[in-house]
């Protein structure tokens, strides 16, 4: 087995892993108004790559810290991952009929249902973590302050600074340093509290902890520039221009400020840094390189 | 000084300091992106009565337990029943123009900002919860348990179900049983979940939170009944017959299904017993016991 089909399978397992936890997450019942509950499954079953979670397992497993204990976090965050895909493709934002290849939230459901659906998923992702919490009987810091970095990635100095920067430079050219700072938030916060929300629950000390978070500001960066150039390029081969869907709507992407090949550069560049950063851990950092490589490489 | 003025003294004061704390709780800052906190603040100060941060301040003020360590938690309160009413008013859910007399957050900031806004103080109630129980060096468990109580109380089981049922149930009829439920969950459950905050930080023992659920639930009931009391008879004042906007929306209330008479019978018979609940406390439950009155006869 060679290392990239290695890779492959370990991630596929942490995807499963995933899935029948997310499942678990949001409860059926009988009652009332239980519809909410489909329209959360709904979306929380579209699927995707399951980056973050899979990141936060996977760092937690380098630390070998406790499957059990991480998994609630790893849940969390993909679940306020979702939450923000259904209000951003609401009409009143992106306004997207599709996500994933299927009818979008509110498509389904209805706008009404697709807000509150939203709404519940993000709440519901605390309500996993402190019901994890609440069973705990020994010291309940690192939980505590894990929750407490995935609780600031996806706030107001987090991932939604970064959607309110989306809405309001929509349209408008903006800076080097104001694109970044917008994807630092919009999607590096989630994938770096991904990372040390592992790294919270695999007890890393402090030096990990610094490494790891390096790390994470480089995969975030990576991730972000490598999704700007696949829509490019998505473009530029159906079309033989660039009419992809972000440059028509006046988005701001790395290529629409740095032009493609410049893109490419700083995409090497990130993905170097993160692998780099990895370098304290030795061998046991193998999954976590190859995941930047995977960034870096992916299609899709 | 008679029994309601210092009734409404002590209420005042109650007040002054959540307005105080929550003015607190969402930073400003001159990064891009600040209209988002903004948004955030302008509903947050639009007033109201403050009555679930009220509550969960004067539980725990009855109980002895420490005002410091109960704020965040009635804060975080406030910011997820704002939350809920930024997003209650947006045109695909009840489509509301003007909130407590000024206009309503979509109106000001677009709806994209406010579905963004209402995301992002729902996610601060969190942020506040944890930050506060990461400060804390001796046993977590009580403030743990605040925040799963108020985590359970605005979740898909609680607040979110009864906005669901509000939603699903529009212009059709439903059983008193399920208005029953409805209204526990839309209003009852936050109410209670500030009752059961404060009694957490307060440390109640196992009978007094007990004693203060079922005095919760009763308020909570209390509550909803007269606000559409009050909605039919503003109404009935002003034309004569029942035209008022629940009424014209087919939504249900305790009107709707009981008629106005037996409304005001379960009114008084829910603040009965919540008055009965608080007995095991004597003299110390005598702001709780006014809340209860208040409640009932309040004019807004």
């Amino acid at each position: 087995m060679d290392g990239e089909t290695a890779f492959r399978r370990k991630y596929g397992e942490y995807v499963s892993i995933i899935n029948n936890a997310l499942d678990d997450c949001v409860p059926t019942d009988d009652k009332p108004g239980s519809e909410i509950c489909n329209a959360m499954k709904y979306s929380l079953a579209a699927g995707g790559k399951r980056l973050r979670p899979v990141l936060a397992l996977a760092v937690c497993d380098m630390l070998r810290g406790s499957r059990n204990d991480v998994l609630p976090y790893a849940c969390a965050i993909e679940m306020i991952h979702t939450y923000s895909l259904i209000h951003d493709d609401l009409p009143a934002m992106d306004n997207d009929d599709y996500r994933r290849g299927m009818p979008s939230n509110h498509r389904v459901f209805g706008e009404a249902m697709a807000i509150l659906a939203g709404d519940a998923l993000l709440n519901r992702a605390y309500e996993v973590m402190v019901s994890h919490i609440m069973r705990k009987e020994e010291d309940l810091s690192a939980y505590v302050r894990a929750m407490h970095v995935i609780a600031a990635g996806a706030g107001v100095e987090g991932m939604i600074r970064g959607q309110t920067l989306d809405i309001s430079y929509q349209g408008l050219g903006l800076s080097e340093e104001t694109l970044e700072y917008m994807h630092r938030c919009k999607t590096g916060a989630l994938i770096r509290a991904a990372v040390l929300a592992g790294a919270c629950i695999g007890r890393a000390s402090e030096a990990e902890y610094k490494a790891l978070d390096q790390y994470a500001e480089n995969i975030g960066l990576a991730f972000q520039i490598k999704d700007d150039i696949m829509d490019v390029e998505g473009s530029l081969d159906r079309m033989g221009k660039m009419t992809g869907k972000d440059a028509a709507s006046g988005k701001n992407t790395y290529v629409s400020v740095y032009g493609l090949e410049k893109a490419a550069q700083l995409l090497d560049r990130s993905v170097s840094a993160a692998v780099e950063a990895l370098e304290c851990f030795g061998e046991e950092a193998g999954f976590l390189r190859d995941l930047a490589l995977f960034i870096r490489d992916r299609d899709n």
